[in-house]
């Protein structure tokens, strides 16, 4: 594969991005205007702020996506089977990412995390608007969270598709938003073991993100397309559980390593809130006796500041934990890549181009 | 209308209650044992305990429901068009009671109640569970509401029924579900607002109970009976927003005037939250200057005790506002019941017999 095809693949990506952002924008505009837009209008009494606010705190923190990998894994699933444009790919897109914006809101409460993409987290927004009541602002976070639940199921059950479809993909939908909260307390679980297992963290990153980040997006794009994915789904499993641990462990690299401006919040989140990540892990692991003193100090400190994130850094990078997790995604991204290289022959060869190289260039992004 | 009728009526609801709590604990049962229930199986780790335990808090909270208005609502929708037996009006009935759980597990969190429904609420069971932790007991209690919702959703989508139809019940359900949380940002609104009108009172009922707990069991009643509820609309809307107001305002009067064990919490809990339900709009209203000092006082205040509340109940009886509010609940319950009668002769006559009787009861229960 040569520097052509991986600038192709990535302006194709790019490309998706910028059409679905475009697209996600008219959705919230439809919800409040009553046009006909993808999801019908939002029934809400004219005269309420704290709706109003909420729907304008769920728009921004969806408007203000990354990298959009479940959309460009969704639309390009689809380009597996068929280059004719696919009825349902902008509803389930606008579903995923409401789905993961009910996820954020409500993680960034249980981790007290300010910033988020760049922004403050939908908690800390409130909080900076009702500064001597932060019960409300606590109340008004959760069920802006909620909110984004029902608006991400509702987007796909009003998306006008041939019913049996529309259910098939809905129901798909509601099942992984369940997945994700079992996830989720498996990340809670996680976090009061003091040394988890890989296999521990392998679970979480299954649960908690894989199955609506990947396998959700790639069921959702085969099913719109008329493709049945139960067909395919040892190869959907694998290929999503590889790519899911990659992105998870690059993620978690990001975090201890990675710098603020890319990552839209303050690096060392992870040790701060004490959560067992990949690299906190490799850390505990490897750490000495005085070392996991000062983790031990650090972790779930979330006054910690940047000399002991600094002090931190030394002692992975003298461990060669930077090198190990980095070589540690790129195994598993490797892995996904051999996968949909057997694709060829079977789909359509640019939509396989693309699966085989992002794994790749999922774990070289903002290093 | 004689005893006879009443006493028919009230049975006919207690026997719906009775085999619905079998079908709940059934489709709990299936969540987690694999059997085809209702809902299918839900994929969780096995060795997960904080999923478990997430899964038998929204059970044990679900099971121990009480009067199940809506579930007998539901049922007695689809008797108004048929006495055959009704595919999917278990699902329906689970699915909307679930929506239930959802919004007490979240609202015992923004109320910071201790108890529910005769035992602790979800956010209360956790906080014992780790004392030492409150925010593990919060993040779980976000968590354990948040997938009550998704199993709201899914039973619907697992129903089995003909596509087209179990897609119009969940589309449905998840537009009231987006307005369910509407009403909770409105009840939230309200209670920031030092004397909030009775129009504003009005339309917090209406989005945050009247519409999931009134008017949409009704119309998933009709819908799966093979009816189309938007031809009858109108009258179905006017017959909800009238009992779900006469409904809440008994509800308010028991939170000031009941007593512990037969609201399955301590009475006052308004008072003590500022909550600005309808008896303390008329507190409100009706008091003089040193009494409004008191109120004002005592609103909001969490540690109130039982004294202050008795002095706020005398308060309002000397300003008669006891005789007022059941007076108005039972104005409503009235223009309920006087709707229903007009159904006679359209629809089968001892479905219409439970809904000319049933406001009336419920404005009477508990006293």
């Amino acid at each position: 594969m040569d520097d052509d095809t991986l600038t192709a693949v990535l302006q194709r990506a790019a490309d998706r991005r910028r059409r679905f952002n475009d697209r996600l924008a008219a959705y919230f505009d439809s919800l409040t205007d009553g046009a006909n837009g993808a999801g019908g209008a939002l029934e809400t009494p004219a005269f309420s702020r704290f709706t109003a606010r909420a729907l304008d705190l769920v728009r921004e923190l969806s408007l203000r996506g990354g990298k959009r990998l479940r959309v460009v894994l969704l639309y390009e699933a689809a380009a597996l089977v068929t280059d004719e444009p696919v009825a349902g790919l902008d509803e389930a897109a606008i579903s995923i990412e409401l789905l993961h914006t009910h996820g954020l809101v409500h993680d960034d409460i249980i981790d007290d995390t300010p910033a988020r993409r760049g922004g403050p987290s939908t908690y800390y927004a409130y909080l900076r608007e009702f500064p001597d009541r932060p019960d409300t602002a606590l109340a008004l976070a959760i069920l802006a969270g909620d909110l984004a639940a029902f608006l991400s199921v509702r987007v796909l059950l009003n998306s006008g598709l041939p019913p049996a479809l529309a259910l098939a993909m809905a129901s798909l939908h509601a099942d992984v938003g369940a997945t994700t909260i079992t996830g989720q307390l498996l990340d809670l679980e996680r976090d009061s073991h003091p040394e988890p297992s890989t296999d521990l963290l392998h679970a979480v990153t299954e649960y908690k993100s894989t199955r609506y980040s990947v396998l959700a997006p790639l069921r959702l794009g085969l099913l719109a397309a008329g493709a049945d994915p139960s067909e395919h789904d040892g190869e959907l499993r694998r290929y999503a559980t590889a790519l899911g641990i990659a992105n998870q462990i690059h993620d978690d690299w990001l975090d201890l390593f990675g710098d603020a401006e890319t990552l839209g919040k303050s690096p060392g989140s992870d040790i701060r809130s004490g959560r067992r990540s990949y690299a906190v892990r490799a850390l505990l692991a490897a750490a000495d006796e005085s070392e996991r003193k000062l983790l031990g100090a650090a972790l779930g400190d979330s006054d910690g500041d940047a000399d002991t994130l600094d002090r931190i850094r030394g002692i992975a990078r003298a461990h060669g934990i930077d090198q190990s997790l980095r070589a540690e995604a790129e195994r598993h991204a490797r892995e996904a890549a051999a996968l949909a290289a057997t694709w060829r022959g079977r789909w359509r060869p640019d939509a396989v181009s693309l699966f085989a190289l992002l794994p790749t260039w999922t774990v070289a992004r903002d290093r």
